[in-house]
């Protein structure tokens, strides 16, 4: 089935201990699109400029992306620049120019509206709201967010979260919201807010999923070099959701699977700059890398005396 | 079989966000010998001092620990004093008064050289040295070591670990050895070392073990109240060197099985102050987080297509 993603694209500029990239295609919504397009057929809203490579419009089209509720206006593209530590869970923000997303005011295509699986990538909540406002029958819906809209916005936030079913954060943004410095006391404080699943992602640690009675981690997959982290939670949600959207089931079993799935799309983006590795990668070696994430984490009980 | 453990032993005061805990009982070999005493029988080298409390001695007695390496002598026994952040991955040493143990020279017992299972706890990397040149037999040789003996005594760290086979460090000591800031990268050229095991210890995200051919990620279990992290580590060691000697089988399955039991072992160690929850828990209780454990890792790959 179909999943609708609603969020920035942009062009960065990243540098990071192994090298630099200038001017490249980045995003939450571009790298959740092509993470998510493995699974289903992904709906895309989002603003460019004129600056935006009509390339990078053709490589989503190609993945079956449907572009109709991307809109092209005249200015530039939203240009994000960084600079990773050599720990690289930190990075420096150099440069934001929001551009053309400063006016961003998602408008949904009519064709879009009969959307079931939805993800509002990190934006103002109140342009996440309007999003679900436009959609009579959101079945499942994921959401992003940020430090900025926790500590500026928390009230449009929590509205926003009684409506979704599964937060993706980070385990700053975790605590931050929850006030609790323990991730498993933070995931129960969230989810009394509305999600009924909290995936909690941990950088090179990986991601910790919480729901009323589980829990389930799964490491990072242990990488010799880690090119660029930008993009790699955005494509973890990706691929979390497309997997999700593909079947529709909510289980703890497919949901377990599901976060496989996002975090083998999410080490596959960290492995080359931009969004570079993720337009290579393909199916076998998709799956290949679950089967090494089973690998990595299986362990044979005792047999019970 | 008997599982021989050298290290500290020490009398602690110790501050968290959680409380606090003077003058109790520590130690990395203290640690280390309660975990692995719930696998195999141990026999522990060490020095105390006058002040060392009895009842703590008859506690290790009772779980089978051989105490007759333990040497008291005139003086106080080492005193840690610490305190730990909101992150509980980070502490400061507020004080450190090596007492007795600043004249250690562990001399083993001549009952303990037929010892074929050693694990050589966080000492002066010549004091390890010095352990082993008294085994005519060591089988399988674990050790830890710190920061301090890293940048200090690298020469006779390295001497050292030509005989070890399994070496158990945290990841920043495995960055400092390694010269790589990758975990994987940081693994396999400490493989080139000597030992055939690695334990990269990565405190609140769990373990991960590198050998030749094999990555195996466990993450620490969630716990909604971590008391004390102080001998978390110690703990885990000592459940995963116990499992094996209880067996002596070092095979992958088995190797993976005791990482489990050890990181079991070292969530217990956190959930009180002190060496205090290690003396409560019980089989039955070992065994039951051993399978929370494994619910909270596994997941079901599809099936293909």
């Amino acid at each position: 089935m179909s999943l609708l993603v609603v969020g920035s694209v942009a062009i960065d500029s990243v540098e990071t201990p192994l090298g630099r990239a200038a001017d490249v295609v980045g995003g939450a919504a571009t790298y959740f699109a092509l993470a998510a397009s493995f699974f289903a057929p992904v709906r895309m809203v989002a603003a460019i400029g004129d600056d935006f490579p009509e390339q990078a419009l053709s490589d989503l089209r190609e993945r079956g992306v449907d572009l109709s509720g991307v809109e092209r206006r005249p200015g530039t593209t939203l240009r994000w620049s960084g600079r990773y530590h050599e720990d690289m869970n930190v990075r420096d923000t150099l440069a934001l120019d929001l551009g053309v997303f400063a006016a961003f005011q998602p408008l949904l295509p009519a064709a879009y509206r009969d959307s079931r699986f939805v993800f509002l990538a990190n934006i103002d909540p109140r342009l996440q709201q309007a999003v679900l406002e436009q959609l009579p029958a959101p079945g499942i819906v994921g959401c992003d967010t940020m430090n900025h809209w926790i500590l500026e916005s928390r009230a449009d936030l929590e509205r926003l979260l009684q409506r979704v079913g599964i937060l993706v954060i980070n385990d700053e943004e975790a605590r931050l919201l929850s006030g609790e410095r323990n991730v498993v006391r933070a995931a129960r404080r969230i989810l009394t807010l509305g999600p009924k699943t909290i995936l909690i992602k941990r950088g090179e640690y990986g991601v910790i999923q919480f729901s009323a009675n589980s829990v389930f981690a799964v490491p990072a997959f242990p990488l010799e070099e880690v090119f660029d982290p930008t993009g790699a939670g955005d494509s973890f949600a990706g691929g979390f959701m497309g997997y999700i959207a593909r079947s529709g089931d909510l289980s703890e079993h497919n949901l377990r699977r599901a976060v496989v799935y996002g975090s083998a799309m999410g080490s596959f983006a960290v492995e080359k700059f931009s969004i570079q590795r993720l337009l290579e990668v393909g199916p076998a070696e998709v799956a290949a890398r679950v089967r090494d994430f089973h690998r990595l984490v299986s362990f044979e009980q005792e047999l019970e005396a």
